[in-house]
């Protein structure tokens, strides 16, 4: 089984070396060339495009940030749908609108290939250690060829239905839970803080009571040690919650919580914080109000 | 150990239950008669009066909606305050602004009495096995009268501070988290339909991912069942994300997030479900956008 990946960031280096270690061959491409080496030294070969990576693969995985990215790994110059043998299926992890899904499933199946809408969830450390959870959808013939580098990738496949899109709609609802989660995590431990509570036991009653989110549990801990290194960083949501606001338009479906939850990605972004962690957010609410907050170590 | 409690509704009557199981002598008041007729015939003995209740009571712990209903039940007509033996403690378990806690507290204090802020978590059912959640403050010597109470209707005592409002406040930092989290919990699984995916399947992956949150998993159910029963209803939210716009103001600290939450419930109460379950905020956005819930079936 041979196998290309498109994308070896914090994601896609994971999910390489998790297919590496399931006895597949794996051709490695990124834009950035040192990841590409890294890659070839340590689990697989380096391609020096989409295209080359792609050269003769069964199957390819596409770990790149959005659907324009997608697309371009795919159909651009040097890209990878022409390269891959006929029948090849197409594994696409990015997060995007589902009708960006669905045009880039018929664009694939147009030139022969099958197409898998693979989006998935859980943070680098999954990815490496192949335990991610992955939102599926696409047809039966696509996902079986899928299944192995799913399984490979995965600890959690949900299969969520036979067509392209679902998967990605899926996630979306999914961002559109954990943004709003995370604003309103940031907004009530700094109005916990405005109120003079120790921020401790905060986190401590929070997490065990009704207030408690997945996002509070994880994010919080981050403003409490000062640590904003990006494992997750706020750009990511101001594009997902962007995402969220062109569905809410296009399917005419208001989403007014995720849309005052975007506007405070948003003023973080623009004060700076776009490329630290999403936690930020908090020091976003705290910059407003004159607040200190736990002193930043990293 | 003399006891009255002020408010037999669905929490308070469990909490005077708790008490009585535990071997003190309670008396109940609660406006509607018939409540207090059920109290004296299961658990302890009625009294006609906030007063007549709080007749040389040790103790006396107040139910009650608010803080006006609070202030009204002591220092009102026929209020317990001046019945209460000098020295007993209060235990105020409405959720109300710190500011008024505080106010409250000096109140009791300037008439010889000790005062716990003590508001509460968890619903109906845990007040009535005596595990509830308490996020008391309270000065100490108060605390230590009021400690054998909280420990026989609580499972979980949080002491947070020796004064009272701090107990509030941490009430409000869930509250808020929490309105949030149901608002953004329909707007989600409403979102999901309109985009045409099972619902029983978003449950299923939403809740064991990184979107989850403690009233997504709780609430969501309800919506799914088509059971609009009120545990806790809409209108219970538009007074606390009320006090957190109020708050908000008081102490100039913006709540954008759970703003738009607000506008939420107080759209779902606006069409007319203010005392059904708080999960009807799924209903108000399924109305709007003319999409199909599963049936109701209460």
């Amino acid at each position: 089984m041979q196998v290309a990946v498109i994308g070896l960031g914090s994601m896609g280096y994971g999910m390489a070396a998790s297919l590496a270690r399931a006895g597949m061959k794996v051709a490695g491409y990124d834009v950035r060339a040192e990841s590409v080496q890294r890659f070839a030294a340590e689990h697989g070969t380096a391609a020096a495009s989409p295209a080359a990576a792609a050269a003769g693969a069964d199957a390819l995985v596409t770990v790149v940030v959005n659907a324009e990215q997608t697309e371009a790994a795919l159909f651009g110059a040097e890209g990878a749908a022409a390269a891959l043998k006929p029948g090849a299926v197409v594994i696409s992890s990015a997060t995007m609108a589902p009708d960006k899904a669905r045009a880039l499933a018929r664009r694939a199946e147009a030139a022969g290939l099958d197409y898998v809408d693979a989006p998935m969830s859980g943070g680098a450390a999954r990815a490496a250690e192949g335990a991610l959870t992955i939102l599926a959808s696409g047809r039966p013939e696509a996902m079986a060829k899928a299944r192995p580098l799913l399984d490979a990738m995965a600890k959690n496949v949900y299969v969520l239905g036979d067509e392209a899109g679902i998967g990605a709609s899926f996630k979306m609802v999914n961002q559109l839970l954990a943004g709003v989660h995370i604003a309103a995590a940031s907004e009530a431990i700094v109005f916990a803080r405005r109120l003079g509570l120790d921020l401790g036991k905060v986190y401590e009653v929070i997490t065990a009571s009704a207030g408690n989110s997945w996002m509070f549990e994880n994010r919080i801990p981050h403003v409490l040690d000062g640590d904003y290194q990006p494992r997750s960083a706020v750009e990511i949501f101001t594009k997902d919650l962007g995402i969220i606001a062109d569905m809410s338009r296009s399917v005419t479906f208001p989403t007014p919580v995720a849309a005052a939850a975007l506007q405070m990605f948003l003023m973080t972004a623009a004060a700076g914080m776009g490329k630290e962690d999403d936690s930020s957010v908090a020091r976003l609410y705290a910059a407003i109000a004159g607040i200190e907050l736990p002193a930043r170590k990293s």
